[in-house]
């Protein structure tokens, strides 16, 4: 079964090669959408390389909706939108991947079904496809190269999709078992560091000696240092002083 | 001849098919980046397979600086970010493709130079590359099923770094002017540090060796430092020794 998550459908227009299905089931899943529908693949339907193709993603080729026409397939979408390279000469509205997935997500948020279409390999959609759009997605690609395969268009949009759901944190620190130090730490290492470095004579000439231990402090000050760090380095100093003493 | 257009160093490390080494070019190509490095791909070099699916962007392929290791692939970056699929339990910054390509941008704005690590198709970076870069690019994939191929991988970053030119905030990066090191001299730093160490016994018992090097190296690498930290760093190391040396 589809998963009960709103989401659009991807419509695949006359898909050519079976590989390039199966990529792109593998892709739309990679990125959590499973509603695939499929118009007049070229191949025939089931394809076996699609299938061969799709390990992992198999079961939305089994759940893909085949349809004769793209009017079929689009029937129940409110909002329908096709994926382009070229410039058609229509008047309708041309958005970004980005703004097409934060549009469909608001569409979809209002209760409305969304259709994506995607084109066959070689010559992309037909003008006829593209007049039963409410507007087109292009993907800003090198003018002098563009050259993306349907599987890699799937994933681009699919990726937008998943970014317009706001589920994307932009930074994060992985924290496996690690907690940053407080100051009072960092200010004991810098104690640690400049005793020691005072006594093996690292603070020379003394004209220079407060510059260099203020830029000591401010280096570790803003490292973000963890506490396992701080212990690291106060275990360097202390192993350097320890191989002194031992004098071997 | 690689364009002048300032933009991060893609960095395959040890790819294994040639397939995905020409798919990684041409998805690239297509966003208009074309300065690619290969560390020790599996199957030596030239590799036919690559050159027959980069169509339209052998070019790249051409060009692509080949290097035996990850620290001599990223020598010359002052910034370098690493894609990975797993969380790896080490304490390093963690963005999102969008914040990562904007970041790259900023840097490569001031000036500096970036490098992108991608892994091996199956196994990912190892820990050993992924300690050497400053932040890590996590992929928002579904976790009931992540799997973006190589070549998909190179295609979402490099869309990505496109988005980021129309976008570039132009807000002064933090310590605006400062002298980053570059990862050669973070990577002569570490060398420097676990060379003394060993003398000094830090890294025992023998069994903990590898990973307190690891934890090193990555502490180094993860530090926002400028050239003159690592002079620094250098110092406190060498007036270590030489304290010893002395043996007062």
């Amino acid at each position: 079964m589809p998963s009960e998550t709103p989401q659009p459908s991807f419509v695949l227009v006359r898909p050519q090669m079976g590989e390039n299905i199966g990529a792109s089931a593998r892709a739309m899943w990679n990125f959590g959408l499973d509603r695939m529908r499929i118009v007049a693949p070229r191949d025939g339907w089931p394809n076996p390389k699609a299938v061969a193709m799709a390990s992992g993603a198999g079961r939305l080729l089994d759940e893909a909706v085949l349809s004769e026409t793209t009017a079929d397939a689009i029937g129940d979408a409110a909002f329908v939108l096709a994926t382009t390279a070229r410039q058609r000469g229509m008047t309708k509205p041309v958005y970004s991947p980005e703004r097409a997935m934060q549009l469909a997500a608001e569409r979809i948020a209002a209760g409305e079904r969304v259709a994506v279409l995607f084109g066959p390999e070689r010559a992309g959609l037909e003008n006829d496809d593209i007049a039963r759009a409410n507007g087109i997605i292009n993907v800003p690609v090198n003018p002098e190269f563009a050259s993306l395969n349907l599987a890699q268009c799937v994933l681009l949009l699919a990726y937008e999709w998943r970014r317009a759901q706001g589920a994307v944190r932009h930074e994060a620190v992985e924290l496996a078992g690690a907690d940053w130090a407080e100051a009072i730490e960092i200010e004991k290492l810098g104690d640690h560091y400049e005793e020691r470095l005072d006594t093996a004579g690292f603070f020379y000439p003394e004209t220079k000696a407060e510059g260099m231990k203020l830029n000591l402090r401010n280096l570790w000050s803003r490292m973000p240092l963890t506490r396992a760090d701080v212990q690291m380095l106060h275990g360097v100093m202390r192993q350097m002083v320890r191989w002194k003493e031992r004098g071997d």
